[in-house]
């Protein structure tokens, strides 16, 4: 990989800043990019949360900073051996090849000291993080695995390690696709679109009818909030191949931040909005306001619950949201009304409603914006 | 799909045999097995779990059953139509398009009353699993579509809906496994063994090493809990192609509660077990044994929790493994011990003893029995 190849040069580079530094007798400080909520940026032009300009200075020769350091040039130069080795670890597996226990005798004290390199696994997960936005690379370039939920189908072709798939041709299973959705090479794209859809089940479903192959679309799905290969694999088919993008998903705040993500990305993953996320994404529904347009059966209607009404208020306060008339609205009259429905409640319409009529319905209008 | 016309013939058949009872005058009677723990045995020659011969009589004629009678009629009228037109409804699209309210008025207060068909989707899915015994026709037979989590790679070629897939052609992305595993033709298979991975993480990494191309194996997995394709899917490379089957997980309870629904079925789909189970699934670890065999560093254990402790206590009282010598002191070691371990903890020891050392060890062990 090409890539693994650019990422271990610098991480080698940063080994050799460091012991350049020393060698002069200087100290190598790191500057890191701060990963938190007051330095990450909507960039309303752009259509995303990005990562500000803050940085931190991590010190060597600072009580404070030296265990952070430490665990940073650990960690980089394990990550850097599997990319030699031709390993490809899990963020689990870099905790537990990192972790060890240090003991020394205290010089002023004589007392024998044990202290642990990391002691949980989100320490070893937000290093890897400081070190992917400190060298501008990311995990996936490292060829660090995680889990990966997305599937997709769909008239498109696709090649990785030398071997074509043409995802027209996986009849009642799917392409399950991998942490790092950059290892593919896309050959051939020929859709009108691309359908996200929140569950998996009904993504199933759509894949058996043939939705995608009635419709010319691709179809995906992320299970719930998604992965960033999942993530990754939208963005690409929308950035390189100028296909819309849709999401499908429960009318309820959960459905909407998904949506969200998908189209702004997400705070503690601000610093990859710019790979993972796609500003003109458009959500088609289920829309709090479709619960009245459509007339669901109060049966069918769930009470919103204290979390889905917070949930909804914080949303609110994102610009993306609150910039937008039709959001606002849509928000405000679900927090008026407490209700929400799942997809799946068109179902009480008969089972081809969903895909027959109202999916393509509210593509149509979309379509035409 | 001839599967599927198999089903609604049996659907039809009911609904003949309850409309000519009732022009016959007579009461038309369901005979449902039932799917209760007291109605699971355990088939120790043949090494699953398996629903007992117990009946329930549904009456139509009885206040007490009558409501489920009318949910078990028209949820199986719904699943005939969708057949029919060849619609693909996910368990929750069945709950809703069976949901309604009925009213009328009652003779002798002449009150309106008003009843929900189904006030819960967990009543619908009960129902559900009443038609499959009821009929011997499984969900999946019907067409119905539930969430999916399986992936597999390796060396097999199978089909769908007239294409050819070759499993060791995905490069970094796996095939995910459908609903209905059986929905698939497997045309050749030609590797030594399935390795079946409770961690998708794990799994990705593996296929990204290649692991099963060096070790001449289908790698697969559930991601924890498997579903019921992803079940049958190994168990079809077990029965028809005659492949061991080896399990790896966690060193804790829910682990090994994994295995064993791999092996023996589980007590809420004992009914399936005969479908899904594959009784010489091996559990290649990690044992607890382990922990002190390979001397996992003090600082890589992991405190069982007091819900470790009680499933490990049910464990015991499964005939399956209380009637092994091995796993009696497994677990009997577990809670004296009290500590669990996560397949990762060998990454201390170098990213590539698990993969070079760890698996192909134990498989070599299992592989001489």
């Amino acid at each position: 990989m090409d890539m693994r190849k650019a990422a271990l040069e610098k991480l080698r580079a940063l080994g050799k800043y460091v012991a350049d530094k020393l060698q002069r007798g200087e100290e190598p400080v790191l500057e890191i990019p701060v990963r938190s909520l007051s330095n990450t940026i909507w960039d309303e032009k752009a259509g995303i949360l990005r990562l500000g300009s803050q940085k931190s200075r991590r010190r060597l020769l600072d009580r404070s900073s030296v265990r952070a350091y430490a665990q940073t040039l650990y960690l980089a130069h394990i990550i850097a051996k599997a990319i030699e080795e031709g390993d490809y670890p899990t963020i689990r597996d870099l905790y537990y090849a990192a972790k060890h226990t240090i003991t020394w005798r205290d010089p002023v004290t004589n007392r024998r000291i044990a202290e642990n390199s990391f002691e949980e696994q989100s320490e070893s997960d937000s290093i890897i993080q400081d070190i992917e936005v400190m060298l501008g690379i990311l995990r996936e370039q490292m060829g660090i695995m995680a889990d990966a939920k997305g599937k997709i189908v769909g008239n498109m072709v696709i090649e990785s390690k030398g071997h074509r798939l043409n995802l027209a041709e996986f009849g009642v299973g799917a392409y399950a696709i991998p942490p790092n959705a950059d290892d593919i090479n896309i050959l051939k794209v020929e859709a009108d679109y691309v359908l996200v859809i929140e569950k998996d089940a009904v993504f199933n479903r759509l894949n058996n009818e043939e939705f995608w192959k009635k419709h010319n679309c691709i179809i995906v799905t992320g299970k719930g909030q998604p992965d960033r290969g999942t993530r990754r694999m939208v963005r690409r088919l929308w950035e390189e191949f100028g296909l819309p993008v849709y999401v499908l998903a429960d009318a309820d705040p959960y459905g909407f931040y998904i949506y969200s993500v998908y189209k702004c990305g997400s705070i503690s993953l601000s610093y990859e909005s710019e790979r993972l996320a796609v500003p003109e994404a458009k959500f088609i529904g289920v829309y709090p306001s479709d619960i009245y347009r459509y007339k669901i059966p109060k049966n069918f209607i769930i009470k919103a619950t204290e979390r889905d009404l917070k949930r909804a208020r914080e949303l609110l306060n994102y610009p993306w949201f609150a910039n937008s008339k039709l959001w606002r609205r849509e928000l405000e009259l679900f927090l008026k009304k407490k209700e929400k429905v799942e997809i799946e409640a068109f179902s009480g319409f008969g089972l081809k409603f969903l895909t027959e009529k109202y999916i393509p319905k509210k593509i149509k209008m979309f379509g035409s914006d």
